[in-house]
């Protein structure tokens, strides 16, 4: 089965070129120019399919690095599923996830990630990697981050938040930082200073100050901050490459900005909920069945920050001058319904999690529209630095001869709505409700299968292989 | 005319793919995987030439964004002509250049661009394009900057250093960089304060330190500092995107750093003898026939820096940060006959140039070899940045359907002997004499056609074209 | 003839003490606890004067390390005289000033001091000293520099704006520098970049932008930033200790404090209209008489900032952080009436200057008021820091025994009135009019001689006598 | 009894005086200029004791706000009482310290200040204060918070490092800074993260490595600009000042030197051995009688800094900048014998301390003849400071009428010689045997009485008295 895309755009990370894309079975085989006689061959005649798309981008599939299907949290899990989840991805031009296997505390790190293969094994509709959580760091989980590289989980996650959940301390954090170093790990970390947003949460919570906006003030940006500074201290001295996840606060960029001036080696990522929206949604949103309550749409950690401060702007900036290199979903979705609820009278209780893997690649075109990043940071931001980062490219994130056809064409004059009545992520709301964006998915393949085309959905739960990620690509 | 260059390593900014690279008359037209069926055509059998590059690089042609052929300076001018210098930059492996047009106080922007492309039509061996130098700004030339972007001139160059010759002051630079943001012209810099640095040159030559030497204490980094701040600052006041040239300080970097971080449109230039050699070179250089003058060799501005400041770190370490974005090699060769020696005696009269054209791309690779920079980092800072800063990639800069065939096969188990006796730039000496480094430039396409392989030169004068420049890719 | 102030509380800079204060001639000849015994004589009852300071701030009188009487500019003279200006003072708690003697190109520098010699000789109220202008950097005033510290003249000011009329290019500045430093003068410096700044004016003017107000969008603040940076290096360069005047914008404390952080020998002042005015004066000056060129009043430069970009406060900061070390006054008066009239129709031609001379101790007064800063600060600020910066501590800038008795009592719960109607500058109008402050200089007394009390002055033109100052006290 | 200094050069923090100083019993009463007959009495004459002074320095008694006199530490104690080490203190020049009452996890507060009160009542030589360590933050040490100033004591100590034993989490110590801000608390930090350098010093134990230079390696510069910085952030977040103690990473200067730019309420304290002594000195230490242990004399937390880092110039500059505020000693003495010898064999088990109390003043009067510091700068940094950090300024810290006699005659001739032979401390060695220093304490008085004399010392256990402190004038 051989498939021609003919007449598009494609866009890598450098450039763009109109030139025409060959895939065979899985893999595109071959990049030409439109015409060309010189081939000896006609391959529009000749493949058995020709996908037309004139005037569109042609763009490598987005990788989203930052997921949490069907995550345990606070008493509830995730509502999307892998395959739901997955799904929604597909419709949005995202062909690959990497999602986090969990270990906590006294639990096996071989025991979490079995789990989650089985969880994920057999219901994504497109490709899908791990990496781990390390929830309890001790002996045990520090011989078994050891045989992580080897089953292509070549990342694994800490945080400085959630004590008594998966919160790590400082001497943990060193002892994990030292093993990734030898291994080759990357360190990604969620950075917030959990003991002291546990003081500030309860004193809150005290003081009557239980609605969902009160879990932002809670969260200051100070508490980013200093962890974001304290993670990086930890890199520096043990020489463990640092990835920070869901930067929201200018300040904690700065310090990243700083510490990659100074050459150290971290990264960072943000979500788009950090270049639209703001804390404020929070304040205004009320509505008659959830009232005040109705702010827990947008309870997220780390959270949305002040709009007057001017964080989404800096943001912006950010990926801009690179000192954010990825933009993630960090996609965790609850419904309002028995999930959110459950912190009513109590903003602590709240799940923590916007969904937004459908979304991305929208969102971010959104930024090409208005002059925010150009087109080729588009694509570099959501497809091709995820997949370097993570030890993928190649296979993923470009277009090129032996990469897994996972590709979208992108209309550009399209239109895209964001929201409940339109979503296919399994969530009763959305953060996004209103939003209309220039833009749309048109065409999605996934190793050369065409799951997403003429607004239909023409793939299945399964056909999404686990991928094993080789080292990062930015290490090497 | 088809040529297929099979087995290699095709590399670029992003990442490396084994691929064969299908070139058609002066075009790449495929970039397909080795041994395809897909495309129903055997392109080794069919091609009229097949080059084999199995276990080697291929990569996009070198792009030297700084030359300076026949630039009459000081009495003499530079001793590569286009021809002897286009045929050393291809035995290099660079298969573009930018040169500068000059106009002078009192010239016409026109004429000197005329001239330029008098002595550059039909003696190129490679691809050749123009920055237009604006040594008297006044109301004539800044009418004449309206017209160059037409010309395909798309970037021009002040000088802050070299009162009376080319210096521009302060409210010259405001003036042409406003036409500049109005016209989309990129504005770069030559970013030493002049004026400060011709009061210590003067007074080291009445104090009788009349040698090379000194030639680097009279311009200490304090002044290339001053003058990038200064040049930034007038940059963020016109909102005139600004490229520094050939910077040297790493105070100068820190300056660059620091206005990224901020979010202003600034780019910087390093060259080879920055990244390997350094002021003392010229306190140890002493012969029989030059005495404590054969240090002149060594002379050029910005000055090479002391080593004990750090300043070669530094620069290795823009290169990765991206605080400097391309590596040229500002070639400005005078031999020591009759050109470097009109400064005996006085260090002020030395025309100031080294002659490194042949040599960037090697020198550049010994970086990957020491770990210093990835390979594709090699590639993008000699090939890709360069292209897209000035307005030639997708032509230039990349392997990629529809690019100009400029190609090089780079064999990495080669070595690579540096000095006079081998290098074929017009020159009789070499400031890199006894370098030896890993890599070797084995095959060079130019627009389709195989101007070196076998260790023999099959190019000619006039084979090169002038290239209309679009505008910097940097600033859209 | 001798007086006892008894019964205040005496502030200098590390603190407050309740203390009498015996005077002797013209000299403080104890500091001596209230009441006691042990030295065997009871002041109150020996003192020829006894005056009452209780409830009330005993300060070392005000140093004005900034004031223009009499200075020649565009065309007229600054309004107030030696006898004018330094009533005024005198009636607002200032004792001493320290103007400027003015040399042009062309000029003798030795003539330059002797015709200000001559303008305030007999003239003063108050003592009085000079900084030398050296408005024309050539050998002869270079030369000329090297004999200002036996005149008691240890301090210069350059002009990096002002082309063609104080102006010095680089060039010149570092000349003069060199000689700074190895004369032990202190180096002041006008920082901004004039040329840049001209071709801006005549842009504006050319647009028919010929009011007040663009005086000041004439002078953006990059432009006092880049002068800062620029005067900061070439005094890194040359080891020449730095002091900049009157700074306005943010940006330029920030090189300031960049500066000093790493150790550079750089000194900073603000002026009261830096800490309360703002550029929308002048937006919403408009008068019968004067219509919208009512906002000359407040031309000056540096200009007046925009108030939304928060340069008053980070002024305030800078103050509290010791990132600024003076605050003067740059009282430079002249009248709208035949003076700032001189630039109807062309802001360029508007005398540059405020009149504050008057008004320095009572609006930093308020910032005690207001808890911006420390009362000690207040005094440290005002008196103790210029006394000590321009090399006059000891005899001037502190309570202590041998020091000249210019002395100041202050009456916190007072209340002073600012405008044309009630001080006595030899203005025909006020850039302060309607201000209102708490706090009151109830008596001064200049080297032991009251010259105001209950409201009256009582000094005279030729009481204040030439102050032959040493070294900086800050670079010993 | 009155005491007359004659002849003397009076300094303090801006300036100094020629004056002469009348002393009333305890009391400062008078400074008055040298000969002065405004008096109207010959205080020479009537004095029940006259000092001649003449030539020497006449300096406010040093303050030494950082001292652990019989400190229980690591199963042993401190070996200076408080008899023997406010003896020493003496005659050194200090006549005020500051010790460190302690309170740990489930102790009351009250009952570990009344402790000390016992410890140190009738048995000092010269005036006391206290700080209150809180090693064990709880709901009853943070009740008790609120009663500290009402005792005087207006500072508390907290500990980033020592986990099980001082330790305080961030929880933890965001509580106690909302108390400290509430009351006008000072924040002491010990600023070194406990957690990652455990770890690393079980590491090294793990490895053979447990040397006493280990102790260094253990405890890198990172994780002490790492605490540092949490501290700043914690305090921003909570509106508490912080005063980081015994600052020795120039990474850490550089945190606060940031923090106070941008107007944070942050201060710090270094110490003679980061001044003057490194890593290195444990390095080369090899003695008969302890061999390589020899070390653990200069085993101290924060540890002492490799030479090659320029940490200790980078002190040096940051008490000239401001940077840093304060020069105490931490004093905290154990003798090889019996208490250092407790680590042998595990560097952890050693004691961590140097005794200095003796010598601070001496060692910084160094700074003033090598040109490091001023004259004024000295007397700033070791007694006007500290006594306006910790509410004594006034009483202490200055020589004004009203202030206590606490004053120092000292030769700046004479010479100081360091080591056990000599010292006056309780201890069997000195990390500063060998040291020569000019210089030298004179003539020593406490509260009026001449306690050092003519080389001998005359002062007695018991006359130092406990000092109720004020808050903090630097946070008013």
């Amino acid at each position: 089965m051989t498939i021609l895309i003919t007449g598009g755009t494609v866009v890598n990370a450098t450039g763009t070129v109109e030139a025409d894309v060959l895939i065979d079975g899985e893999t595109v085989v071959a990049v030409v120019a439109p015409g060309s006689t010189a081939l000896g061959a006609d391959l529009a005649a000749t493949a058995d399919r020709v996908i037309d798309a004139t005037g569109k981008y042609v763009v490598p599939g987005g990788v989203d690095a930052h997921t949490h299907m069907e995550l345990p949290f606070g008493g509830t899990a995730a509502s999307d599923t892998f395959e739901t989840g997955t799904t929604a991805a597909a419709w949005g031009g995202t062909t690959s996830i990497v999602d986090f296997a969990v270990q906590r505390q006294g639990e096996r790190v071989q025991d979490g990630l079995e789990a989650w293969h089985k969880r994920a094994a057999g219901n994504c509709a497109i490709d899908y990697a791990f990496h781990q959580i390390i929830g309890g760091v001790d002996d045990d989980s520090l011989a078994a981050m050891r045989t992580l590289v080897d089953e292509g989980i070549t990342s694994y996650k800490m945080f400085m938040a959630y004590p008594g959940v998966f919160y790590a301390d400082d001497a943990q954090i060193l002892r994990a930082m030292q093993v990734a170093r030898d291994e080759g790990l990357l360190t990604m970390m969620h950075a917030e200073n959990g003991p002291a947003i546990d003081v500030l949460a309860a004193q809150l919570v005290d003081q009557g100050k239980t609605d969902p906006y009160y879990h932002g003030l809670a969260r200051p940006w100070q508490l980013e901050e200093e962890a974001t500074h304290r993670a990086i201290m930890l890199s520096d001295l043990t020489g463990a490459p640092l990835y920070v996840v869901h930067v929201s606060a200018k300040q904690a960029v700065a310090q990243l900005a700083a510490a990659r001036d100074a050459g150290k080696n971290v990264f960072g990522e943000t979500c788009p909920q950090y270049l639209y929206l703001s804390l404020e949604e929070q304040l205004g949103a009320s509505s008659e069945e959830f009232g005040t309550f109705e702010g827990a749409k947008w309870v997220c950690s780390t959270p949305l920050r002040a709009r007057a401060e001017g964080h989404q702007d800096a943001m912006w900036q950010a990926l801009r001058t690179n000192d954010l290199q990825v933009v993630s979903t960090d996609h965790c979705p609850f419904c309002m319904k028995d999930q959110k609820e459950l912190g009513r009278g109590d903003f602590r209780a709240i799940p923590n999690g916007i969904g937004s893997v459908e979304h991305r690649m929208d969102l971010l075109y959104q930024g090409v529209v208005t002059g925010k990043i150009s087109l080729e940071r588009w694509v570099e931001l959501c497809s091709v630095t995820p997949a370097r980062m993570f030890g993928m490219y190649g296979t993923k994130g470009v277009i090129q001869p032996g990469a897994d056809a996972d590709i979208v064409v992108y209309d550009p004059t399209g239109l895209t709505t964001l929201g409940v009545r339109t979503h296919h992520m399994n969530m009763d709301h959305s953060a996004w409700e209103g939003f209309e964006v220039d833009g749309h998915v048109d065409v999605v393949l996934s190793r050369g299968e065409v799951v997403v085309d003429d607004a239909g959905f023409h793939g299945r739960a399964g056909h999404g292989r686990f991928v094993k990620r080789g080292l990062s690509q930015y290490l090497v």
